[in-house]
């Protein structure tokens, strides 16, 4: 570990924004619930989802915030989390993580979660919007919709979605849903309509292919940052086809149109940083990673993230879902992680401090702050800034 | 490197289980010999297979146990292994590896090669056996079978094999022979008559890929734990096509029946780690590549195996084949890069003694114990336990 | 970092072979220019091509050989370099970068860049020459070639490039083209006429699979070391199929004809590793991810690259294109990565002096010698020896 130094202290005083997270649970936990919530898999019996990186990360660096000792035994942990009550939990991390601006995807809730209204009260921050573009078509699916009329309702209830005050960007989950080795063309009006007649038929969640595609080119056409979840996440997945590198040709077709965000990325985190290197709309981040690889390795994650990385292409995120611990343990992790291996790099005079400084600024929260536009002033009062520009 | 500390001496007491490796060769070896036993390729003209990470560790470690000084030149390493001879140079590198059971392939033999028994003794430590499919359906190939009943009699074949005292698990390398970007069902009985017939009539292995789908189903009839070779190895590889990602849709199937172990993994560790963190019954090791990437790099590979991996979910193997050097190689490499990252953990604080003990004591021993079952109490006289319980 | 040891300084004073690299522009460059040249991507507005890892490796290890302080800002930087001139400037990097023999790939020039002796009189050192065959193959096509004739001018053409003084290789960017997911065997007279007569009506770059996998086998009759970029380059890859695992079926029915030199590799350079260490005929070079991922990170990925390939098998390049400073830059990360990761290893006593001292020459160059010849003994008059030995 690097000694700290005032790199480390630019990090500790910067307010991050948090592009991709969503909300924290509004009820208080039991030890099972809680264990189901930190980890992608479920909770199996005989083994503790406390055993994994992420389990020793919230007793180490959680249980001082519950004023347990480090290391605490889960036992207690969760006991004093019941003790406390979800209120002053998610009040206590959402604050410590130190962000300004929380982005939340409200488009996924298995479970009653803060609104970004609840989060930014209870973080004393600003909280921005990300629509899920699935939800909103799985919406219009089940609200009933004529085959033919399927691509007009949708984009038109995905135009209302994003004028919502305080949305920021939209984001797909086509990784989950058929991932990215996709035609890379907009699918035709006929087409659209054929699968949306056998989406009818077969009912469920969206997964037929055209309209995955269909709704990628939807997100294009609507003007705002879109997000795509690529790499690690649950069992959902099928991982190698969410390896962003089978964006290309899609990438190639939509230059010059959206910023496209790819969300944490890992184990495909270099490939994330090639397309970052030579497409000009193309962003990672490699959230989600840092809470569950936890700080002994998200040094480690962020090094290889930014081999090539042009530094005006990583941002920040923590992907926290659900336990209040994530949105903490992802600041926390990123602030060390890059800390270390920028002073590091001071150390060895291989970067000037003032690089580093910018660097740090930039990945933080500056290259949010420029696709999403500046937070307002008051937080947790007034929704987000629209886009100040379009990149 | 880290200071050595309390999590060192803890793993070089620990009894491991090598819950995948094979027999070690019963014949002095001519220099050639030896060395295209150190690779995974072939010895080449001109290229000594000393000069290869693996090499320069079998030189360094190895050389030492046979009583000669660090880093001993090739000529004088093989000449001083004829002089010994393969007996006492088996015990002794067997013996050093310290474990207490070894669980041994016993289907892939191209050289003469210690039994289960004869390892057991040359050890001190209790063997068990792994029985390799492909190699139970291809006697039953050879012997001659109707295709109409090729089902019925490999069945039958597999489960006379694995009712052999000391069988704790079965293996395959479906890896090998089609990869594993196979449909994920299983195949009707006309499909599998079908494919029998395809196979009577061209001969050789079994490669065809309804046969090698039926071959993981009827593991998965078997009720033991499946050991599946992923990754790194020869050049009979298709190394893409090994990605145990691939293997997701097949995993969703068989959820709730039989563990299974994906070996080896590199360079798709990560990809195996994400497989066992998000379903209960994948586990997996870096065997293998422990011996070949050698003590310089045997840390980093681990690290990057156990970034979210579950302390549940990671077992120790060697795979070592043919030269017992690998057998204490793995072991080596294990415990000192398992003991340098846990103790570093610990010096930092980001993990406590207690938890990084009970980490060591689960990947390197009790991890296999709970899979496959203790060892019976009489080192080299009797079999293995059965499995003490179904995961 | 490791201090500084003797296996620092062997491999500051060992001339490199760059076994491929291109030239160095022949004109002064403006501020946009220069930055268009140190990016896989293009020069993008509001973000300067300096703000990336191998921006801040420009500014510390050039600026310096420009009489600048390190750290130097990239408008100073850029005018220092116009005030020079490019004549002066490519000579201070060329020399800085210790190479004794440059082995020039001719096929790519948008830019008027050095010719092979411009280079080699500008470094104080020898230049061979590397035939880029789709620069051939498309000669061909331009010149106009009837498409039954159009595999025999090919070859012609092929074979009287080779016969120039100073060839030593061929190269193949069909990971540009097609990628690597080829049907792997010779295309037949009938099928290589059809795809010429595709060729002819459609007009423009080979990209045609038949035609790259023709190219591909005529390059075996060739009889020279075939250079093929994998992985990392710019927009026009799809990198997942860059990937050089997906050669295995081919390298399986080439073995025992040419060297396969596999360049720069990264992201895949574990795979790589994987072919070299079971293939003889495999090599590779984790060129132009040296000076794009900069000091900070070349040991890291130096340290994956070896993880178990023989230590035969390891080549230096740059991959240099357009300016200078990456000639110096990619020897600079190779010396200074390779030197602490072997005189770490050293100092723990993984690996004797010797042995490192013996790795260091052998990849810096004795490799690229056995591989391609010794060049002669006046730098800079005379082309390179013929390659010495088929290996």
């Amino acid at each position: 570990m690097a000694a700290p130094g005032p790199v480390h202290e630019a990090l500790a005083a910067l307010p991050l924004v948090d592009h991709h997270c969503h909300g924290a649970v509004t009820a208080d936990l039991s030890a099972g619930e809680f264990e189901s919530l930190i980890t992608e898999g479920e909770a199996w019996p005989g083994v503790s989802a406390f055993d994994s990186p992420a389990g020793v990360a919230v007793r180490r660096h959680c249980a001082p915030l519950l004023d347990l000792p480090r290391h605490a035994p889960p036992a207690e942990y969760v006991a004093r989390r019941a003790e406390l009550g979800w209120q002053e939990v998610n009040r206590r991390f959402l604050t410590a993580a130190g962000a300004e601006v929380f982005c939340l995807d409200t488009g996924y809730a298995p479970h009653p979660v803060t609104s970004p209204a609840h989060l930014a009260a209870a973080a004393g921050a600003t909280a921005c919007e990300v629509v899920r573009l699935e939800q909103i078509a799985e919406s219009v699916a089940e609200r009933g919709v004529e085959a033919g009329e399927y691509a007009a309702v949708f984009r038109a209830a995905a135009e209302e979605a994003v004028r919502r005050p305080g949305v920021v960007a939209v984001k797909s989950v086509a990784a989950y849903r058929t991932g990215f080795a996709l035609a890379p063309g907009r699918p035709t009006d006929a087409e659209v309509t054929r699968a949306a007649r056998r989406w009818q038929a077969r009912g469920g969640r969206l997964t037929d292919p055209v309209l995955v595609r269909h709704l990628l080119w939807t997100a294009v056409d609507l003007g705002l940052p879109l997000q795509l979840h690529t790499g690690f996440g649950d069992a959902d997945l099928r991982l190698h086809r969410a390896d962003p590198a089978l964006l290309t040709d899609w990438l190639h077709r939509t230059a010059g149109t959206v910023p496209v965000l790819l969300l944490h990325c890992w184990p495909y985190h270099r490939q994330a940083a090639y397309l970052s290197a030579v497409f000009e709309q193309v962003y990672l981040d490699v959230g989600l990673a840092l809470h569950y690889t936890g700080p002994a390795r998200c040094r480690a994650v962020l090094e290889e993230a930014l081999e090539i990385t042009p530094f005006r292409k990583l941002l920040y995120s923590s992907d926290a879902y659900g336990v209040a611990e994530f949105h903490h343990l992802g600041a926390l992790c990123f602030r060390q992680g890059l800390a270390d291996l920028l002073q590091d790099r001071v150390d060895a005079d291989e970067l000037s401090l003032a690089d580093a400084l910018r660097i740090a600024a930039w990945t933080g929260r500056d290259n949010a702050r420029r696709l999403y536009g500046p937070p307002v002033s008051e937080p947790a009062r007034e929704p987000c800034g629209r886009p100040a520009r379009k990149v």
